[in-house]
């Protein structure tokens, strides 16, 4: 027992000066799942299946509570995690179709093209959904590899349930789904079954990746399908949990976290890899038992409600960010490009970025790296600012989930816009469910924050109010 | 290097085997706080505060996210957790006044009554609550030992800024708000500052009743007042947080935890010790910034929707229970008596109980300890009922916290009771926030609970539907 004891010790010690002797480079795998809600984990509320891995990560990691989305649908949010900018900025506001023709701009710096300019192999595998026209796919945009589907697996011409589109209706007209390596199809996706075959492609993918990769530094951006509609898992996952289809689809992605954090075990790469994990948008709730959980939150995706932007967010890096720890500071997805930046030492993008390095927080130490997320916007409508924990909701109408026909079994429910929201303020310290309007007791904090809606208006526009916006820039366009 | 870890080795094996020797009478630590919401520790989500120790218990221990109290109120929550029964099976439904002349019925077996009889030494530190007169209180219920307040520190001849109250409310009408040691009265609580000493006061008898009883087994109860209204943090902890003074008293509370647990290591008490923390209920919503806050569940204390009812909870056991584990099985306040007879073979009470021992789960095996948590009472009305994660909302007026004007400050807001809630159906796996109503889609299910509520109804009655129930024990009068 001793031998073993103090073999521990050497083997720990040498694994650590190896580890610091590349620290400048450590890999990154930035996993990025859809539409998943803030309790979809065993970590953070789920009831009826487990994610082990998932928690584990969390265990020995950083799990933050209060981190917004940086648009509370796939194309923006994506946009905001890959560029550090508020999707509005840059041009690319709701979901992409099909059928446009523009994509993110090549004058924008992703975090692939930072850390590939810095030596990193870099890859993409999954969903891109940031133009689906070859200039704008992965490959162009720093990713030396690229395997996935252009956008949503939604965006097929057939319904949620794998039946063909009815006649006239939008996804009656969208081609067949494309599956791409590089820039080119490969393949289609056509069935349901097809579909359930999707985190495992992307697993083995990213597998073989980190494998290929091990002596160098690399990237791994690994944006899942999953658990967008239309769900599905494959055979040894289905059934597997006690809360039907959707929890079988999470607990093959769980699975999939496994594999990947097996993979850098086995290939010596704990301790130089950082491993982030969060979602591009809450649940979407018209899918009822095809959606996940908001967790408590207000309403889900595509709202400016916590339920739509407050998603989960696990950090780890073994021996640098301490493990275990909860973090509830006011944190974005748009600050993982400085925080990578920070750590790496590669240098920001040349245009405005408006992430903040997260490093103090994952240091320990007791700082708020963001005082406001001033951009709660859907579309191009500013609906919401927010400055510490206030959040003033502008008056809007919302999409709502609530006192509406709900979705089950694949089928959507009613889509209604009929949430009259007033002017209000929240304190999400208290009330994070967003329930108890307190303007008329912080009268000076909703005049600040008024003032705040209009400084945002002036800086990226705003169609509610019909201001144009002096910073916008354009998204690329064929 | 080596020496110290060959040592570490031994002192390890050391306690292990000290620990096992005794490990039929583990000590028990239950920490109980009062109108805590969900969301109040850094790890449940506080954002403006910071929760250490009581963070390190859990990272320490098992995180409870489905844990139900047995009643969102402070009496009745008591008696269900000392005895392991539903309240309103032994006769104490809501709060008790200092004018009720009733208490817990002698022929009930607390936890205390249990271990006493097994060879621990007992005391209960803190708010009692479950009858102010003599033969109620807590020496004549198997405790060896009594420091606190007989009842709730509202409950004084002064409102909740410590001003007196005005002529013709309740509250003028309350005597002064005693100190009791064992059954006499020492001292009188007049002031805030009277009450910014207590967590401090009740913290100290603790380490010294843990110092006085290290080689012998024991029950600590230790039943905080606050952070009940009116709050209050001593000295060194006023001003410390940023979320005022609600965050300072919490710190004070963390502060607490803290040193108890540094008095169980200083003893060599950490491996034969369970810690357990949980709250009576949820926050008490209506005093603004001074509540809690329900972490996104919906409404508050007084109600039976998850603010009022879900409540934190953590056991630590080190060695026994995994570290770090989260557990969504659903679970009670009222498990807690069998569990602890589980484990120290103390051997249940005479009369029925209705807690499940969580042994298995403690364990780390997958089970459900219950399928039922049926008793959603309000006072003595029966307001919803739970299968699973399937919650049944019975129709009926509730209390609600939402569009009523908030209190701030100290000063309480509106009352209302004007929330008509219909029959409905929650799926709180999707849907903790209670929002979306999925009856029409689950009819078995919904007539599956509907048939669980009258069977309830025949076991402890209900006010709303007039139903006597036959299996009502009654509390003890004088």
């Amino acid at each position: 027992m001793r031998i073993f004891a103090i073999l521990t010790i050497f083997c720990c010690a040498f694994f650590y000066v190896n580890a610091q002797s590349r620290s400048a480079s450590p890999n990154i795998v930035l996993i990025f799942l859809d539409d998943l809600g803030y309790g979809d984990l065993g970590v953070t509320g789920a009831l009826e299946y487990q994610t082990p891995n998932i928690d584990k990560l969390a265990h020995e990691g950083m799990r933050f509570t209060n981190f917004e989305t940086a648009q509370a649908v796939c194309s923006a949010s994506r946009a905001g995690l890959l560029t550090g900018c508020y999707p509005n900025r840059i041009g690319i506001a709701g979901a992409l179709r099909p059928k446009d023709s523009i994509g993110l701009n090549a004058s924008e710096t992703t975090i692939a093209e930072m850390l590939k300019q810095h030596g990193y192999a870099t890859a993409a595998i999954g969903k891109w959904h940031l133009g689906h026209l070859k200039p704008f796919l992965p490959l162009q945009n720093g990713f030396d590899e690229f395997f996935g589907l252009p956008y949503s697996n939604d965006m097929w011409p057939a319904d949620y349930l794998g039946n063909p589109a009815k006649p006239g209706t939008p996804k009656a007209s969208f081609p067949a789904l494309p599956l791409i390596r590089g820039n080119e199809k490969i393949a289609e996706i056509n069935t349901l079954d097809d579909q359930a075959r999707l985190t495992k492609m992307y697993t083995d993918e990213a597998v073989k990746f980190i494998k290929k990769n091990s002596k160098n530094p690399f990237f791994l951006y690994l944006p899942h399908s999953m658990p967008h509609v239309p769900i599905a898992a494959s055979a040894p996952f289905k059934g597997k949990s006690k809360q039907g289809l959707y929890g079988d689809v999470i607990m093959e992605l769980d699975w999939s976290v496994g594999e990947i954090m097996k993979t850098l075990k086995q290939q010596g790469l704990e301790n130089n890899t950082i491993v982030i994990f969060t979602s591009d948008n809450g649940p979407w709730l018209t899918f009822g038992d095809h959606a996940g959980s908001s967790g408590g939150f207000r309403e889900g995706k595509g709202t400016i409600f916590e339920g739509g932007h407050r998603v989960p967010c696990i950090m780890k890096w073994k021996g640098k960010i301490a493990e275990g720890v909860v973090c509830n500071k006011l944190a974005s997805t748009i600050d993982i490009l400085p925080t990578i930046a920070a750590i790496t030492g590669s240098g920001l993008p040349e245009l405005k970025i408006d992430g903040v390095s997260l490093v103090p927080v994952l240091e320990g130490k007791d700082v708020s790296p963001r005082k406001y997320f001033s951009y709660y916007y859907d579309g191009n409508s500013l609906k919401a600012v927010r400055m510490d924990d206030w959040k003033l909701m502008l008056p809007h109408n919302s999409q709502t989930y609530e006192n509406i026909k709900t979705g089950n079994g694949g089928k959507g429910g009613e889509t209604s816009f009929s949430l009259k929201v007033p002017l209000a303020l929240y304190d999400l310290r208290r009330d994070p469910g967003e329930r108890y309007d307190v303007k008329d007791l912080y009268p000076e904090i909703t005049a600040a924050l008024l003032k705040q809606a209009d400084e945002v208006r002036e800086d990226l526009g705003d169609n509610i109010t019909k201001v144009e916006g002096k910073n916008r820039r354009p998204a690329g366009k064929l």
